[in-house]
């Protein structure tokens, strides 16, 4: 049940609202006055969950959104206005954010191709040898996503080898981490193993999808290259001037792991939709299923069928793939009516 | 009383929290899944309430912050890169906004010092005339702030006469309405007289020192102009997943007139504080009160005796100019107390 | 002979000096005052014959350089600032000009890998289809290079299908024509037949590389897009205060058809070239040669053998792939030479 | 006599052809195949020229035009996106690049009222005091002409004391060198002695106003502030291909002096101007004399007539302001041909 009309949407996890806890964080923080601008507790208390989960040398700012956490942080790592950005061209910020990357930051994104949304440090290389004696603007950051845009993880290693290679030519890593809690979940470890201690030099902590009204993280693993954000993040429209009400929203979150526990029970619901229709002939599972979406082929002539009874994407109509999201607050009763519906679907 | 233990805050009406009836809305907005990035009902409610109090032609577009709201709003007035805006030298977006306009938009200010924050028609046709002939970017629309940076307000014949230069030359007529409602409390008078029907094209309705926690409005107010607003919005950074959380608020304050309610009171507690204290030897107001700002001149030695028992800000410290501003739950109280600290200071 | 104590290079055809009669017109324009920015009686000569080759509708701007060229003509290609342009991947104004695309126009770049270097509408149409419904930013032109930049020459016929398909879909047809005139002389036409003729909007016309000291045009084929064009020539640095020696040049090669003379004989020189060589075992023509170009397949261990008598690139290191390019100035006896020792090299 | 049918123009200093020893070296380069891109000896010569004129860190780089010059000069000197630029209002780059600063740069220009366009180290203190605290861009460099725009020259004491106050506060010093030479010729002093020596760091040698066709170099006085240039360059339209050919007019012009001769006759038929009429009636000299300007204020109805006669530029129309503008090719015969006619009309 989720309070609507209609059957649980599978098409994103932005389609939810507000998880409890986050609603009452924010009632909570409306306690009269407070200075604005984040030199409030609410703000310090987020900073300090920052540093508690991503270590003593995180510095976090609360950002609006996701693209806005994608530029704000990726604005950092840019000192020229001949540097460029390394990220597969399934990265969200070359896709999804309408151009933003090169109309604010002005910059070349090289993208490069991969089976399963994840850079490997052969691509790295690659790149860079080819732009070797070029006419072409320089990397200076890697941009990776975590989970992907397919739904994939990387393991600690393999970000690790990434940073070392990234670091190796003088570039930084960025991690576009919008579903950050939905990898930790599938990897089973703290948020650090992946990002702290694997060497990555920014991360995005997504907050909205993970049960916030409106609200995400920009946190610099070495504080020196936070230098100058405060401007910036005014500069880059991802200000908020009651800012403790964007806090409040992050630190309910990094608060007793409820970020986990959200992410834990989306995975779990996308593990449990997958495993209830990997049987059916004429559907195939296409990406493995490592966070909260599952991607499928399905006989074309089905996908219409099941978007008059459900809300999903279709990721590639040519290859006929859909997409299917869960949530914090899919609940199984939802996955198992979804199973039930595709199942009558594909059988008559 | 407010809540807090610190005496009510007089630095910003941004340091007040989120009005009782925003937050119900948001909680009441959190009814399980809606169609993300504005496709909901909170977000049709709220573009109707644009329609309603602006007029049939108007198109209102949900952001988040004021200067997203001023970027997304100007950039819809600009064509070509040499395309350039005139504003007083007092402007948001040209004082404090950390150089976005330049970084995000590519533009030129072209700022007038006005003696009270608010630009006449000659002021606007003194620009055009030097810029004849010159080298410099081509200036496509005036941007005027209502209420003022400096507490001002225009009457509705004085946007009508700006906007007929404007339109005369070829120019828009951009209105930043961080405190639109202020303005229309002042006057008295429908948002609609000093905006729509005064030839305003775009104008924002500033929501958050309003009440709401974070939500500012773009309205065009000839449709045409929104040509490809969504896309730049998603672009600008200002694009909200879930949008009806943003839109709830905006029509919380649109319904019942809770805007000019709180404006009202806000202008209100201005008004009586600067009754308040206007015979005191030592204090003059500094520019006329018509909304919830009263600058005054102190003596500056009074001036960190009182800061350090209030919030306040220092307008300019070499003329010992102080602003203090009200809110929409500023009391009675907080003013009468605020005033009798400040008489005992001068009188001291 | 060319005046140097070194063999004639075929690293490029700006290793050129200037012709002759270049040198001449620049030396005859220089006859006391004129004024300056292009209100002179030498630009006036060159926007007459921009008319004459190009026809009446057409407007001419004499720049610096190439790169220069694109960025001023695709400018005006462009109205919002998420518009976005398509292009082959292999396109100078994506791979050879140091992501100027991106800084100075903050665009998009949608590239398309191709066989020859050369769109076909399908690739447009391809793009279009993916691009619908997503968030990307929205194709405003088509930019393509006549002569490619793999030394290949689109027909009247296939540029006239490129331009139907891109104005059927609301977009703009750009030609960087840093080789304009070698494609002239491949296809045995007028430039206007595949310009002009062929529905092309803006068009560069390269002189630098015909023979001139450093001057190109932008040409516009209807002159509204070229609206606001001085303003925005001065903005992008491409505006020459003694405008007239760059006028000058251009007209020099636009007189008596001697842009064509030179291209005629560059090509005819890659013709001769390929001709000598295409015999010998282990070298192969990579790419038909129909222009001033030849793409060569070499054997690896050859490669810098023949770089330590000559100078040229290698175009592919992976592939073995070099590029030897012609001139105006390139002679019968210079080929001849290079033909004997690249055979003397291939057969040791 | 300057080989045209009309008067000499006293317009501008643009309005000159090449200078004939500029002219000849441009016609000694042309001596068959060069390197392209500024691997060549011509350029390695004007590399050396710059090392020998302004020491030995020095390193030139050779571009088109005065705009290109300043913006790339400019962009050495910003890091951050919101890095901005302190310069006075009537700076070249604030009034005469059409808003390629904000445009190409992204930058704010804090601009100074000034009386004689020259800045002096207390307007550097006031725009940074007043900008303490504030939500501005932050100042990275001051931006000084040397010509000023008003004809003016700081003598090396005045540049050195602004070179101070910038780098005591973590700014570097940019000095527009449009007209270098011509102050160097009013000093009566090496070149180096106001911009090496006096603390510079960033300067450009204007090479078209003293007598090239097109050539400007941007020198970097430290050369670590030289890095990346050669990609901004490109990136920034101003690489030249076949730059041997604008190598070639700046180092003739660096040679044995020449642009030393050309801006003291220049001077001196200013001078001889200025001299000649100050003595009228109704004519003032504005500013004072210490270039190839000379602003003078006459009756209003004089303008038109003396307009009719010879080119000329109003200045200030309202002050009645006008600036005539001497140049390495006016003779005496010209001067006293003119002050002849200023004193008729003014008789008249």
């Amino acid at each position: 049940m989720n309070g609507s009309p209609y059957p649980k949407s599978f098409a994103s996890d932005n389609h939810t609202g507000v998880h409890p806890a986050v609603l009452a964080a924010i009632g909570a923080a409306n306690t009269g006055d407070a200075p604005a601008y984040g030199d409030d507790r609410w703000t310090h208390d987020f900073e300090a969950k920052v540093k508690e989960v991503f270590g003593e040398g995180a510095a976090g700012f609360a950002v609006f959104n996701g693209s806005g956490a994608n530029m704000v942080g990726l604005a950092q790592t840019l000192r020229r206005p001949f540097d460029a950005i390394i990220c597969p061209d399934t990265a969200h910020i070359a896709t999804g954010e309408a151009g933003a990357a090169e109309r604010l930051l002005g910059v070349k994104l090289f993208t490069v191709s991969t089976p399963l949304g994840k850079l490997v440090p052969s691509d790295v290389t690659k790149v860079l040898d080819a732009l070797e004696g070029s006419n072409q603007p320089r990397p200076t950051a890697v941009s990776i996503s975590q989970v992907t845009e397919l739904g994939t993880c990387y393991t600690p290693d393999e970000v690790s080898a990434l940073a070392d290679v990234a670091h190796a030519h003088g570039l930084l890593l960025h991690m576009d981490g919008a579903r950050l809690a939905n990898a930790a979940a599938f990897l089973g470890c703290p948020l650090r193993d992946f990002t702290t201690d694997a060497g990555v030099d920014v991360v995005n902590f997504g907050g909205t999808k993970n049960g916030a009204l409106a609200a995400e993280a920009v946190i610099f693993l070495s504080a020196t290259l936070a230098e100058g954000l405060p401007l910036l993040r005014r500069q880059s429209l991802q200000l908020a001037s009651k800012m403790r009400f964007i806090s409040a929203q992050l630190t309910a979150l990094l608060t007793d792991d409820l970020w986990r526990a959200n992410a834990d029970h989306a995975n779990a619901m996308s593990r449990r939709l997958a495993d209830g229709v990997s049987d059916l002939p004429g559907l195939s599972i296409h990406y493995p299923v490592e966070s909260n979406a599952v991607f499928a082929t399905l006989p074309p002539e089905a996908i219409p069928v099941l978007q008059s009874m459900y809300s999903f994407h279709v990721w590639d109509k040519s290859e006929s793939v859909v997409r299917w999201m869960t949530a914090f607050d899919t609940t199984p009763a939802h996955v198992d009516d979804f199973i039930a519906d595709i199942r009558k679907v594909l059988n008559a």
